[in-house]
């Protein structure tokens, strides 16, 4: 599918940040941040998971190992250009700051990335966006360690190297990416994703599992031309060490995932689907996602009034785990032909008792459209108010992100992508 | 088989080094070196890994990437106390440096572990030596970045926060463990293991297999009472990140071991086996091991006259895996009982094609001796020079190593440690 290297790589990078994961593992932060020497802290948090009381608590918590922390609340969720700026500026007038503390979904953490970036080192925040949006520069100076506590179980962003941002002026989302980007410490507390509503669970659920099989079906390392070191990026393609995570965080969710949603206090299926998110997160944030998150981007960012349930009222949205999960059976049937047995395994793996379908393309896009129906996903992308005459913009959308593309597991055009686009528009 | 805690713990900790992984990854240490701002580096080795010239072709390397690199090439195979001090005072002399790189097999990284600790920070060697042998201080003070670039696949070492040694004067292998002491990155480049000799690949290969196959049947971290944040140690017991990385080691080595054994030019089972021993030390780095490696100190301790093939000749030695295998049959019968699961699930992905006994505590045993067997191990500790006689002394030095037995999946008394040793006189 694609072309064979004349050089293959025959190297493969691995990076992931210490983890500490349990019930009650949240409580032990301040002893964590006491062995970076940290004094004076600043807790990173978006005003829905203050309003739970748990950047509070944990902020008291920090005192009683001798840390001052102080508590910004204004992260946006889906942080923006000026979403960013606002908690750099916060930062900077309060500082310096001996280490930072996310707590909340991708957005917090995210959010607290670029804080650590901007209050670190020198420039402003398009200087490090990726180009050719921003100038693509790399940091120059050590950041300081930032400790992530996802209370969503979906966005792995606890485990990778990206702050994801819309610039609002060019209407594009775009991201930031670097490896001293990635948080020294996640601290995976289950107990902090009790109260999130099942639409929660089963859009960030869909992320997670997004996560897993694309960085499954992601094109193998070894199919692309050797790089030279400083070539080397964090996405490096499908790798055993991300397969095994993959492997492990789809067969946790087949376990736990429709349980969750139905039963929001079931501890153990919250424990699995919270070890999924993590695992998951440490696969992809070294292999890549592809074709789903990029058509991801536009799905998200042109809504026009669709208004999910479990989520703040107010400005319309499409949830990031909905927005990659909508495209994605018709992506894996796009997909594979590249990698068969890759694809047959990771449906065995999500629905060990599906029968396989003659046409065995089917598999996965089965396996995952009766999964999406079962939590109360809506129906492709029609079902979160995109028709036909919305394609042509989602697929010139999804083709600006050329960096997830490119680790599909064979060539991705325009028309490929609206193809997946049209077929997507309702899935049952 | 554990008193049920009134408290049980519910957190479990995880850490890894960064990873560089595959033919050529040891070329580029330079650029990723230059990642932490080094310039002046000290490059840790042996004598016999310094005669392939891989050290020296590193060092030369690095000086392309502008960094100044010194050769120290004095690091003792099993170290002691006395040669852990001869590299310190040489790394003393030369400094500062910005980094340390060691090239080679446990000894190596060992060593340089306990370089940086005591060119970091105050206080010499006892002071930080597990108590009661020693002060069982912990640093105070950063360490400098470590890169580990391992040479025999084994150890693991590359992951973990412990340095081995003998303490000569009291005739005592102990160890210095804590987090800071772990190798920031791990450069794993299966092309360094080529011109191993066959009995270092099967004495190797039997360390990687029991670290995967202690850490997959130690003691669960749920089986403890609850710890403070400040009691939490490395080892934590077998948990869900640990046990994936057993299993996938298992399998791996199920798949190449007989063969890089057989052919030492397969380059596929020479990368399998590179793999393992990376999956192994993530694991095992992080649960912790048992019996078999208890009673391996010993073992190697009081070593009478056994020269083994494919090792330096001159002083008598029990290579380190050796000494860890030559029990593990019977330590896996013992331990059976605790966790029978666990000891089906491994013996199964070690050797899907043998036939399950009736006696099922006779499964995984009866798995390890053949292959041990098949590989040329000697037949049990009476192979190596130990009668009946010396079972007392072996089972008094095993019960020194309380650390190692605490991680058991059931206690163990000198009573079982000795009826473990006399049926490991001879295996077959």
């Amino acid at each position: 599918m694609f072309s064979t290297p004349s050089n293959p790589e025959s190297v493969f990078t691995y990076g992931a940040p210490a983890l500490k994961f349990g019930s009650g593992a949240s409580a032990e932060i301040g002893f964590d941040l006491g062995q970076y020497g940290a004094r004076h802290v600043l807790v990173i948090t978006d005003p829905g998971v203050a309003a739970t009381g748990a950047p509070r608590r944990i902020a008291e918590q920090l005192s009683g190992f001798g840390i001052q922390a102080s508590v910004y609340e204004g992260v946006r969720v889906e942080p923006t250009d000026e979403s960013l700026l606002a908690a750099v500026e916060h930062a900077r007038a309060g500082g310096p700051w001996d280490a930072f503390v996310a707590i909340g979904g991708g957005s917090s953490i995210d959010t607290a990335k670029a804080v650590n970036l901007l209050t670190t080192n020198p420039g402003e925040l398009m200087d490090y966006v990726n180009a050719p949006v921003g100038g693509g520069l790399a940091p120059s100076r050590p950041l300081k360690p930032l400790v992530a506590v996802p209370t969503t179980t979906g966005t792995g962003s606890e485990s990778t190297t990206i702050c994801v941002l819309d610039v609002l002026d060019l209407k594009v989302k775009t991201g930031i990416s670097h490896a001293r980007l990635r948080p020294v410490l996640a601290v995976v507390d289950p107990d902090l994703a009790m109260s999130q509503p099942a639409g929660v669970t089963a859009a960030a659920g869909m992320d997670i599992l997004c996560h897993a099989l694309e960085s499954y079906t992601a094109r193998p390392y070894t199919s692309y031309e050797r790089r030279r070191p400083e070539e080397r990026v964090p996405y490096c393609g499908s790798n055993p060490v991300a397969d095994m995570w993959s492997e492990r965080a789809i067969a946790l969710l087949a376990r736990s995932f429709r349980t969750a949603v139905r039963d929001g206090d079931d501890a153990e299926a919250r424990g699995r689907m919270a070890l999924a998110a993590t695992f998951a997160g440490l696969g992809f944030g070294n292999a890549g996602v592809h074709i789903p998150h990029a058509n991801a981007y536009p799905i998200a960012g042109r809504v026009r009034d669709f208004h999910p349930e479990g989520y703040p009222a107010g400005e319309p949205m499409v949830p990031h785990g909905m927005a990659v999960a909508l495209t994605a059976p018709e992506a894996f049937r796009f997909t594979f032909e590249a990698l068969p047995e890759r694809h047959l395994r990771a449906a065995e793996l999500l629905d060990p008792s599906a029968a396989r379908p003659d046409d065995l393309s089917e598999y996965l896009p089965g396996v995952l459209t009766r999964l999406m129906r079962d939590i109360g996903l809506p129906d492709g992308i029609g079902g979160v108010g995109y028709t036909e005459a919305d394609v042509p913009a989602l697929a010139e959308g999804a083709m600006r992100q050329q960096r997830l593309l490119g680790t599909a597991p064979r060539p991705v055009t325009e028309d490929d992508l609206t193809k997946i686009l049209t077929r997507s528009i309702a899935l049952w």
